[in-house]
């Protein structure tokens, strides 16, 4: 019996609010030997305070010192096992820039590379071509017709491009990547590792050659690779595992579309901050329970910006009181991941969390920072795990057993 | 998906070192209500220095209230989960005298016994007849030839010994033991419990029926037992899992065996901690991992010595500067399991746990010590986690997903 057994079969309606607010990458490190960390560093009264009247923790994404990727820290947020449940790569980052795959679609990461005169690979990124050169050239791709099959082509970043296939009947993903790893030989054929996923692999070399054509007169992006092919990921939604209306209050796609795929609505339009608080309190009487996502404590992190970051941290304590003014029942911030500007990535540590309800039995710590959470009532705990203790701090759980 | 199919997956390269000194059964137990533990009572300026610098935790080896032998112990440090990775009987004893199992080998342990005129056991362990007695029997035994089979015979201590199975093509160990495990009934015989093992059981009644002769003028040990069949356990290596070049640095032959098994290297011939450190010294560039075993923290607390291992932890203490020295970017110190002097025994208490390195996220907490480790950032958690922790420290593993 997993997680998910449990919460389905025990979760009951009510009339409770529950917010998550995730500061993306909130857990940091200090800079110095002896020094504090970002959180530590900023000054931050509200969540302080809310702190004060809640219980702390540090939560585990995945397992002891693995990184998690944006993709595998929301879903345990969300309260799927991250090594359950796979997002593919293809699926991920057509996710990321937003893209609504449906039930049998399959999602593709495209590479424009180089070909040689012999049709070798002489560069699998095509000279990480700029994405003003870049992007027409995906569009010129969705000349690309294949009779039975719908084919999206999106582009992303430089060198990058999703296509996603459609088609009657659920296409499937079990297709080997094309892209050598080497230069110096051809790109690979698409080869499905399962008779199922034979169609999709048909599909992709009939792809390959039409691009080869649309693409022959390019300098340096004259053909590309296909990698991560992937089905959109079966995630139960929240209103079956849990019995919640759900909103998700973002403002970058990746964020929205991780949402979507555990059945979030995804709400407003928001741009800033200040703008996800309206959004919030427009929806309120709509919805059970809303994710709201802050991205900035990653970025900062990200670029090793540690003021930055304390400064972001401040941005959203300061945005608090428009949250506590509307009275959720139970209200959470944490984090995806950590991302220290020490390290200016993603990072295995622990992320700071706090839970605040009326009935969450607060522990003796006052302040929002990781030293405290270490020592706070729900201790170190599996990310995954935050959901069913929201549902049961929200009053929508009732009792296993008799 | 596991713990290892993570590190296989994620694990990078890099120049970073990883030291991990394992001093056997650290933890303790205070010897009246209120006191300190051995570790509490003794003076350890250089591990609490580290533990200032560093992250605490306790570590359980296998589940709460779980006493683990040294193999299990070891296995969970190692980051083997030890319900998973069963190391059986014979091969564990085979492992403890330093003997170098292959692949195909079958080891068993064997017991010399007296039988009565009638073939009957009168004593299972032949009187506990000594070492200088049973030694020479068991050389004896080496007369014993199979056709086909290479045969070793490996006296241990007392009534006990090894016999080790080799044949071209790979013997199989499901074998049951012929100790009927009672008195006044005769030997069983050795029977295969899968048609794999047939062979192993029939060569083991060939030895047996020629022990039978080799030992009938002996007064007490004029026959053995065989129990505990069992195959070279099948661990994955150090370097398919962690990508590590490791060097074990230890004296006795139980945990250089144990770390061959995962694959590592053993270097030198340490007799003492301070030739352990020299080994350390003159190997520092040839691996990335050096697991360093102390044991007199545990064969102290055996004796139910709380002095003499609290002045054996006090020797390591000492020991210390010189790693500190080698500047490693990992540096853990922890147990196999704990040897409270007042339980004379292994047990089932968490283990005293500290890793430094710069970027390991320091917690409050400033000594060594088992009531420190229950309030450190690592918190209470699985030995088996600690490698991934080691890795993530060293710069040595990507980020799970994107």
């Amino acid at each position: 019996m997993d997680l998910h057994d449990l919460t389905r079969q025990l979760h009951i309606s009510g009339t409770s609010k529950i917010v998550m607010v995730v500061a993306d990458g909130l857990g940091g490190l200090p800079r110095e030997p002896g020094g504090q960390t970002e959180l530590e560093a900023a000054s931050t009264p509200h969540l302080d305070d809310l702190a004060a009247r809640g219980i702390l923790g540090s939560s585990l994404p995945i397992l002891p010192g693995i990184s998690p990727g944006s993709g595998p820290g929301h879903l345990a947020l969300f309260g799927y096992d991250p090594l359950q449940y796979v997002i593919g790569r293809g699926a991920l980052e057509a996710t990321g820039i937003g893209f609504e795959l449906e039930d049998g679609d399959v999602a593709i990461r495209c590479n424009f590379c180089t070909l040689d005169a012999d049709g070798n690979i002489s560069d699998r990124r095509a000279g990480r071509i700029p994405t003003e050169e870049s992007a027409p050239l995906a569009v010129r791709l969705r000349e690309v017709k294949v009779p039975g099959v719908e084919i999206f082509v999106e582009p992303v970043r430089e060198h990058r491009f999703v296509v996603v296939l459609r088609a009657a009947g659920r296409l499937a993903g079990q297709v080997r990547d094309t892209d050598p790893q080497a230069t110096g030989v051809p790109p690979l054929e698409p080869v499905a590792d399962d008779p199922a996923s034979e169609r999709t692999a048909e599909i992709a070399r009939e792809f390959l050659r039409q691009a080869r054509q649309l693409l022959a007169d390019q300098p340096k992006a004259n053909f590309h690779t296909m990698r991560g092919f992937a089905e959109k990921p079966q995630l139960p939604s929240y209103r079956e595992v849990y019995g919640l209306r759900a909103a998700a209050i973002a403002v970058y796609p990746m964020y929205k579309g991780l949402a979507r795929l555990v059945g979030m609505d995804i709400v407003g339009e928001a741009q800033t901050l200040n703008d996800q608080m309206d959004v919030l309190k427009a929806s309120w009487n709509d919805y059970d329970f809303f994710f709201l996502h802050y991205k900035y404590t990653d970025s900062t992190g990200e670029d090793g910006n540690f003021e930055a970051k304390v400064q972001r941290i401040e941005e959203l304590d300061a945005a608090m009181p428009r949250i506590h003014a509307l009275n959720p029942e139970v209200l959470i911030v944490t984090g995806d991941h950590s991302t220290p500007a020490y390290l200016k990535s993603h990072s295995w540590h622990p992320v700071p969390t706090l839970l605040a309800s009326d009935c969450c039995r607060p522990d003796p710590e006052t302040r929002f920072a990781e030293s405290a959470c270490i020592r706070g009532g729900l201790g170190l705990f599996q990310a995954k795990y935050l959901m069913s203790l929201a549902l049961a701090n929200a009053g929508r759980l009732g009792k296993y057993g008799a």
